[in-house]
């Protein structure tokens, strides 16, 4: 018998779970689902194979939780549930499922009629496909209606009485469910990221009462949990952190202490964020987007590898047809969900899920390239979201950082086209060059001004650093751009680590590298100082600890785990121990590191199917591969 | 306070319960989902609102079950459930509202702020529409994500012991709850259109277990029950009819109390086949079919003049975009499916429901053009059904008279588009037309033949009939397709009453009423015959009753109250008693009643909204309008 899986249509888990994800939001008692359009998974589809049957056998088709159906053997109809005996010769298996509230998924437990690999999925449209399934369903008690998470039960490494309640710490941030003994009625329960915020029961983020029966209030991110009116002596708790289990592939020690802390600091939070799709924050907004995951595939290449997550959010993300709306709202988003399957593939050299998302690709392309103006310059819709950052551009006509991801989605299509496809995408990235030169390279001020229609001649950052990430300018003209843009005081610096990311990359590719890292020890390090146990969705080094909760002003709005932050990993990984695949999947690989920036090194990294576990000691490399 | 509703996004409660329904068929304990591509509702939606408030107020937002979401007030969020108080002055207030079991709807409780007429939905795609809502849900304890049936109890009007078991007689059939008492373990209930199929535990093809605490069976077609192994003395039962209340607005009543009762039994035949939905049969399919719900409008206009389970049918049969699939699969279906709007707009007069439908007529439309051939005739895909009527039709190459459908399809397109619109549809009608004559009529047959390219010159009555119908062929032609096709006994006859309604009605538009109302008696009056209490799927008059529960291979599977028998009523009111209306809604109409056919006749029609009495007695005619 081989390994038996619960099967569904490909896509549908994920769109049935993203739904759950982007729908789980919680503030103050009010939920809070995402502000965008949602993806509806199939409701009715079935399930085919053919066997040629040697022995008489027997089989069982066990539907997901409140699924209504039958199994076809041959000409015969069967309920779900039944124990079905089939005798020897050619055997046709349909299972026909339907499923209003939940992908509709078959488990088929049998000794040689199981659900395996080999069945395929209909969905009464399109050619039938294969049925895809996961690792994490394959026990027929446990259904993919719900994540089966692992669990990890935590004491709390301090219990407190304060102001007459009691507030529990734990060793750090954990998603966890907390679990509560007490007497009497269920008492209200504050959830904190930090002390401060576990404490202000008004402007705490997340309080709940726990369930009378288990005792566990919801999962939720948590160090500290607080609970008033009820002394230490009458209650007490565990945090039962719950977790879909990812292996970390990596390890990073050099003899700087900090470097090795922020390393660990970053995984535990990019961890943290990693479950059944990457998040942007576990407190904060527990909701997959598009531009956080593209940064999260990054680092995620060199953390733990595990392309399965990488699926599910690209499918998460990507949404349903008709493609009307981008994803998260957000024009720049839908670029990057397509330089996201290029990093995928670079990651995986997974040639068939490209070729499973490459529809998807075409249909997403088609609507970014229906808003295009007279000079191919894309233009947000009336509904649509031009964000690049939270920054202050010169919004007038089309915005050019957005250009630049255009030009480099081009690039993309045009290397993932399936054969003979991509040579009109070739075309149009050079016609688009072009525009962009004409209009929105300002020689005078030697960079990329945001629009050329306003007159302004603004320059920001953001359209620079593209520049330089994505090849548009020049050797020459890059390193032109750190001096006029990227070492310029007189351009508004980056405020958020998310484009600080790029800006970081920016500085690595054009060699910064000493820079890179001692802004890598004051900013990350900075929080580190500040007691921080996981990465912030943003950190201003020049205020003390007590004024760095409030965000969007919200006392305790900002995320103090927030993948983002986790971006150390990979500029280490790729810069400094200087890892990077040269091939799709990582076939082949160079290793260039700057042992000048340590005195030794012991590191492990996957890289594609392999792992690498590389030692800098005494002026000797040793690179061994498993 | 105005009435106040439960409010969906448009159309959404539709393909909601559509599901629902299409997804509840069960024979012999297997559960049975129509096998087409499901259409998703939107999972995501905001409902948006504005207001000057002259005084303070408070309100309240209830989600339907399973609904996660929270309440915006100007710039504060509150819980779903809350009280929410509101000062004085301009108050912009959003319910933001997600669920994946169900279709997202709302219900807000308040004075002054309730979910009456006004409210905008938001899907986060296209411009906000006015949200909608039903009659049916204006109770914030029953909402959306369940009918509300109005129920009604029926005693048995006989108890038998046959075979030491206990048989239940109603008086007609029932889509009923059966409510069965006894003692000990629920026992095995089986329920019957006939009593030969109650009897037969082997064949029955419903069986069920009360559930131990309500003695309830689950809701299903029923006249009779039989309980086997538990003798009169041990139980009891009642049926309790659950249905959804839509007034019947037409009586019949002529000097020929034959067909009196056969526009009774036919009334009772399409009430029962009409709820949530038109659906095809009771016991079978309970499916929602596009072929079925076309003539469904037809009578409905006579019987109900509901259009609420018109809009409602119309929606569910459309699905959602993109628009991959045809309705049930079925190529005709789509087409049925636009002369379907015509038939409510004539019914109605409802521009306002045409033009919310007009993007989904055009990209049915766009769907259908795009499975033209090089002479402009449709052909079906891989995985279409061509269907027009179970009938030997010589199918090689594009089929007669599914361009018949597509020529109509034209016309009606024509003249429900939006002002200046039209036209592509009129010249497409008239070039199809044109190639119709070229390749399909066949001068020395005097008839359409169902193939140009087998060269068998093979003719079935149904083209014809189309031709004649839709006015496809001129005055002169239908006068020589009567002879040379419907009344040419080598022409092989209709089998199905659900094309045998298509030919009785071209023999109307011919004049051959006498013949039609032979037929009607024979046919309808056949059933009588046999003791029919509600008309059935398919009737042989040549056959004892023993012989006619057989269909589809199977002893009971003929459907005996099936919605494409109640023809009759259709068939009297427009051509007998001779009304139609000659302006969509009715607001003109025509009244010609065949006086020669009655000595008297009492009936009662709606028109539109108007309701007429018409009496004929001695030789006067007397309409009452009311």
């Amino acid at each position: 018998m081989n390994e038996t899986y619960w099967l569904w249509y490909p896509g549908d888990f994920e769109l049935y779970h993203a739904m759950k994800q982007n729908f789980s939001r919680v503030e103050r008692g009010c939920q809070w689902p995402a502000f965008w359009k949602s993806a509806p998974f199939r409701n009715r589809v079935a399930f085919r194979r053919s066997y040629s049957l040697a022995q008489e056998t027997a089989f069982t088709v066990h539907g997901v939780t409140g699924a209504r159906g039958y199994v076809q053997v041959n000409d015969e109809k069967h309920p779900l549930g039944a124990l079905i005996t089939c005798p020897a010769g050619e055997t046709r298996i349909s299972v026909h499922i339907a499923c209003i509230g939940c992908v509709p998924a078959i488990y088929v437990e049998g000794e040689l009629i199981c659900s395996d690999e080999g069945w395929l999925a209909d969905d009464f449209d399109g050619d039938p496909l294969p049925a895809a399934h996961n690792r994490y369903f394959t026990d027929p008690a446990r259904d993919p209606s719900d994540w089966a998470y692992s669990e990890k039960r935590y004491e709390p490494v301090s219990v407190e009485n304060v102001n007459g309640g009691t507030l529990f710490t734990f060793e750090t941030e954990l998603t966890a469910a907390l679990e509560l003994t007490w007497q009497g009625e269920p008492p209200l329960v504050y959830l904190g990221e930090s002390r401060a915020e576990a404490l202000d029961t008004q402007n705490c983020y997340y309080h709940c009462r726990p369930d009378p029966e288990t005792g566990r209030c919801p999962r939720q991110a948590l160090r500290y949990a607080y609970v008033p009116g009820l002394a230490p002596e009458d209650c007490s708790a565990a945090a039962v952190h719950q977790y879909i289990d990812i292996p970390v592939k990596a390890g990073f020690r050099s003899d700087d202490g900090e470097l090795n802390r922020i390393f660990e600091v970053a995984a535990h939070t990019f961890m943290l964020c990693s479950g059944a799709f990457f998040l942007d924050g576990v407190k904060r907004d527990k909701w997959i987007w598009g531009g956080d995951a593209y940064q999260s595939m990054l680092v995620n290449r060199y953390l733990t590898a595990d392309r399965e997550i990488e699926k599910r959010t690209l499918l998460a993300l990507r949404g349903a047809e008709p493609t009307t709306t981008h994803v998260n709202t957000i024009l720049d988003y839908s670029l990057l969900w397509i330089l996201s399957v290029e990093v995928y593939f670079d990651s995986y050299g997974d040639r068939g899920f490209v070729d499973f998302l490459w529809p998807k690709m075409e249909s997403l392309m088609a609507l970014i390239l229906s808003q295009r103006e007279e000079h191919g310059f894309i233009v947000g819709r009336k509904r649509d979201w031009v964000f690049i950052d939270w920054a202050d551009f010169d919004r007038d006509g089309p915005l050019c950082a957005e250009q630049m991801l255009l030009a480099e989605a081009y690039r993309a299509m045009a290397r993932l086209a399936p054969a003979g496809q991509g040579e009109l995408y070739e075309r149009e990235r050079e016609a688009l060059l072009q525009q962009i030169e004409d209009h929105y390279w300002d020689a005078e001020k030697a960079a990329y001004i945001d629009s050329f229609s306003s007159g302004k001649r603004h320059v920001t950052r953001h359209a620079n650093i593209f520049a330089i990430l994505f090849d548009i300018a020049d050797g020459e003209r890059k390193k032109l751009l750190a001096q006029s843009v990227l070492f310029n005081d007189a351009i508004p610096a980056i405020t958020t680590p998310y484009f600080r990311f790029f800006e970081l990359e920016a500085l690595c590719r054009l060699g910064y590298l000493d820079e890179v890292l001692r802004e890598i020890k004051a900013y990350w390090g900075g929080m580190l100082k500040l007691g921080a146990v996981t990465f912030w969705e943003e950190f201003d080094p020049a205020k003390p600890l007590g004024q760095q909760y409030e965000m969007y002003g919200d006392p305790f709005g900002k995320s103090l785990c927030h993948a983002w932050a986790a971006s150390p990993i990979y500029l280490l990984a790729r810069y400094f121990v200087g890892l990077q695949g040269t091939e799709p999947g990582g076939t082949r690989y160079e290793l260039r590191p700057q042992t000048g920036a340590f005195h030794s090194l012991h590191c492990s990294f996957p890289m594609g199917e392999k792992q690498l576990q590389i030692d800098w000691e005494q002026g000797q490399l040793r690179v061994l591969e498993k």
